[in-house]
C-alpha cells in the first residue's frame, strides 16, 4: 500500500558527490513511493493529501550499509586483538558454523533484523551463511520488517572447516534451489555471494557464473582487503594478473549484474580500471579495516577517477552497524592516510561521505538514496535536541553534528514509501 | 561523608599494563573512601556493612580523560572538514571568546558538567579558557557535581585574536589571584595551563614556572602534535633543540609537579627522554589525532620504554567525550600505525587499552583508577544486558563488548568514595 503523502521538516540530500541541498522546513512529496519533489510550500494539486509534520527535525534520505554479514552480528566488538585469520578461525567459522540449526539462527537473525530496523539503514547487502534454510529465514525477517535488502546465502567449497564447507556440487545446486526459493519474496532480494576467491574453487565460481548469467542475479565478494589475502589468491589462481580478475575469469565482476566488492583497500591499476570499466560498486568498510588492520583504502582518488563507492559496516569486521560511525571513519582514515601515506591526496569531506552513505550506495538498489524526483522514497528523521550546545547553528552544521554525534537511531522511518515507524 | 560499603557484582580492574584481573560475583570493599580490597565472600570483620548488590553488573575503575576542553564541548562535531589553523581561528577562538561573558559561560559549563556526570569519566585534566570567573564557574560547578578534577585556566598573551588575549602581566596576576581562590575548594584542583608554546611569550612562561614553584601547582599543556606546530615553536624558540625544552627552560616539565602533555604525536629520542626523566605524563587523544589529521602517536613503544601514559578525549578535537570510544580509537589507530608506518611494532591490545583508561591516567591523581587495596574508590557500574547476543561471553569478553559497543554511560557511578548515582 504506497500512498502519497508529503514529510514536512528540514530536508537535506546530495544530489552529487560533494554538494549538499538544504531545504530548510519544506515538503518532501511522495507519490506511489516515489519522491515528486522538495518544496517550500506545498503545491496545489497536493494540497488534499495528509502531511506528517517532523517540526524542526532533520529528514535525510535513509542510509545504505553495502556490506554487512547478518551471521556476525551476535560477536561484534569480540576478539578484536586478534589478526584477520585467527579472528576467523577462533570467532567467525564456529560462530557460522551454528547457523544450520535453524532455530539458533533465527534466534540470532531476530537480534539483527531488529537492530537493523531501528537503525538509520533502509537498504544493506547483507551476508548470511552457507546453509540456505537459515538464509531464507533471514530473508522473511526482512521482507516483513519491510527493509528492501540484497541477501546472499554464502558459497565455500575449499579452505574452510569441515563444519563450514559444501562440496562444489552441493554449493551449486543449494544455490539453485535458493534463487528459485526466493522468488516468493517482494521487497527482498538474492544475491550470490563467493564468501571470497580462498573459499572457492575455480569450478564453485564457475558454476555461480552460469547461474548469474541464467538467474541474472546480482553478486557480492570481498576484493583485495589486505596483502597476505591478496598473496594467497595469486599463488591459488596463478593465471591471474590481480585479485579481481580471479572473479572476472568466471564472469563475476560487474557488467549487465550489479556487483559489489567490499573493501578494495589495496586495488591496483589494472583492477581498478576493470572495476570502473564494468561499473563494479566499492563498499568502503573503515572500521573494518581498522580492527582487522588491513589499512586505509584511497577512497578520495577513486572518487576522482569515477569509481561507484558507497559505505559498508562490515560487521562483525567492524563492531558498530551505523553508517554514521562509518561515515565519520572515513574522513578520519581519510585523513590519517593524508598524512602518513599521500599528501597529494586531500581527506574526505562530510559532504562526500553523506554522498557514499545514500546516493552513492543506493545506486546498487537503482534509483535511491536521494531525494530527486522519481527516486524510491527513503527517509529517516533525526532528532537532534538531544545534543545539546549553546550555539545557533545552521542546517548543514546541525547534519554535521547528528553524523558525528547522534546515537544513529532515527525518530522516523521510510522504505520505498512505506513507513516502518 | 566518605562511609564503609562494599559493592558486588562483576569486578574487573588492571593492576599492571596488559593484565586483566577479573573477578566474577565478588565484593568490593570500600574503607573510608579508599578500596579496602575485592573478595569472593564478605570478610567477617565487614558483615555489617550496607552492601549495594548490582547483580550480573560489570564493576570497573571509573574511567580517565586526561585531556579536554570544557569550553570546546558545545561545539564538537562541528567544522570537522577544516584543518588545524582554521579550525582554531574560526571555531576555537571566537568560541572561547564568548565565556567573557558569565552568563554564556554558566550556560555552557552546565552542559558540560552535566553530559560528564553522566559519562564514564570520574576523574579529568581540563582546559578551562583565560577567563578566571568563567573558570571558577567551572570549578563550582564540578566541585558540586562531586567530580575531583584538575582545572585550568588557560594563559595566552601572543599570537590569539584580541578578544582572546592578555598581557604577559594581565596573565600572571590573573592566575596568582585564581590560585589563591581556588583554595577554597575541596575536590577540584587548578592546573597552571600554558595553552602551548606559540601562544605564551618567555616571559609568561617564565612567570609561570615562579608561580609553580610558589604554590606546587600540577600543569598541563600540548606538545608535538603536528609537524607545522613543532617548525614553529622550533622559530619561536631559536635556543631549543626540541618543542618540549620550552617548556623546560621555564622549569615547567615535569620533575616535583604532576605535568600531562597532550599528544606526542612526534616526539623525537631527546623529548621523549627528558619526559621519562622528569615522568611528564603523556595524554593520547586518538580521536583528535585523526580528525585534525595529526598522525598516530607511537604508544606502544611509549608504553615499552616506561612511559607514563594515558587517554584523553581532547574535545572538541575529538568530537566524544567518552573514554570507552577513546580506547577503541586507540587501538584502532595503533593497527594502522603497525600497517602503514612501522610493522616492528605491534597494535595495542584491550587490557593495555583498559590500564591507560584507568590506572595509568588515574596515576596522575595519586592512587586511582585500580582497585589496589590503598585506592581511592573510583567506580562505574556498566549495564551490557541492553547488547543482545546469543553467545555465552566470558568476563573479558563482556568487558570488551562494553568498550566497543556501549553507549558509555554508566548506571552507577562513584568517585573517591562518593556515590554521584
Amino acid at each position: 500500500m504506497q500512498e502519497t503523502f508529503a514529510l514536512r521538516g528540514n530536508v537535506i540530500y546530495t544530489p552529487e558527490c560533494g554538494r549538499l541541498e538544504l531545504h530548510p522546513h519544506s515538503f518532501l512529496v511522495c507519490e506511489e513511493g516515489k519522491v515528486a519533489g522538495v518544496f517550500p510550500a506545498l503545491p496545489e494539486r497536493w494540497q488534499e493529501i495528509p502531511v506528517e509534520d517532523f517540526g524542526d527535525r532533520l529528514i535525510l534520505p535513509g542510509l545504505v550499509d553495502l556490506h554487512v554479514h547478518a551471521s556476525q552480528y551476535t560477536y561484534r566488538g569480540l576478539g578484536m586483538d586478534m589478526e584477520l585469520l585467527d579472528w576467523l578461525e577462533q570467532n567467525a567459522f564456529p560462530e557460522e558454523s551454528r547457523f544450520a540449526d535453524l532455530a539458533y539462527a533465527r534466534r540470532a537473525y531476530e537480534i539483527f533484523v531488529g537492530e537493523l530496523v531501528k537503525s538509520a539503514t533502509t537498504r544493506a547487502c547483507i551476508f548470511a551463511t552457507l546453509h540456505r534454510p537459515a538464509t531464507l529465514v533471514l530473508m522473511e525477517l526482512l521482507e516483513k520488517a519491510g527493509l528492501p535488502c540484497y541477501v546472499g546465502k554464502v558459497n565455500m567449497d575449499r579452505n574452510s572447516p569441515d563444519t563450514l564447507r559444501e562440496t562444489t556440487e552441493q554449493s551449486l545446486a543449494e544455490t539453485r534451489l535458493w534463487l528459485e526459493q526466493s522468488k516468493d519474496f517482494a521487497k527482498v532480494r538474492p544475491m550470490l555471494t563467493p564468501r571470497f576467491v580462498p573459499s572457492c574453487t575455480d569450478e564453485l565460481m564457475n558454476g555461480l557464473g552460469q547461474l548469474q548469467r541464467e538467474f541474472g542475479t546480482a553478486m557480492q565478494s570481498h576484493l583485495s582487503e589486505n596483502l597476505s589475502e591478496i598473496q594467497w589468491v595469486s599463488q591459488l589462481c596463478p593465471n591471474t594478473r590481480f585479485y579481481g580478475e580471479a572473479y572476472a575469469q568466471a564472469g563475476l565482476f560487474g557488467g549487465d549484474c550489479p556487483t559489489v566488492m567490499a573493501h578494495c583497500v589495496w586495488s591496483g591499476a589494472e583492477e581498478r580500471a576493470l572495476m570502473k570499466q564494468n561499473g563494479v560498486f566499492i563498499a568502503h568498510c573503515p572500521q573494518s579495516n581498522m580492527n582487522v588492520s588491513s589499512g586505509i583504502a584511497p577512497i578520495k582518488s577513486y572518487l576522482a577517477e569515477g569509481q561507484r563507492v558507497g559505505l559498508g559496516s562490515d560487521v562483525a569486521g567492524g563492531a558498530h552497524l551505523s553508517i554514521f560511525r562509518a561515515m565519520t571513519d572515513a574522513i578520519q582514515c581519510s585523513k590519517l592516510r593524508w598524512r602518513l601515506v599521500d599528501q597529494q591526496t586531500p581527506a574526505l569531506t562530510l559532504p562526500e561521505a553523506f554522498y557514499m552513505a545514500t546516493k552513492g550506495g543506493g545506486a546498487f538498489f537503482g534509483k535511491v538514496g536521494s531525494f530527486e524526483p522519481g527516486y524510491e522514497l527513503d527517509a529517516i528523521v533525526m532528532d537532534d535536541s538531544a545534543l545539546p550546545t549553546t550555539r545557533d547553528c545552521t542546517l548543514a552544521e546541525r547534519l554535521e553534528r547528528v553524523v558525528y554525534l547522534s546515537d544513529g537511531q532515527p525518530c522516523a522511518k521510510y522504505a520505498a514509501g512505506i513507513r516502518l515507524f
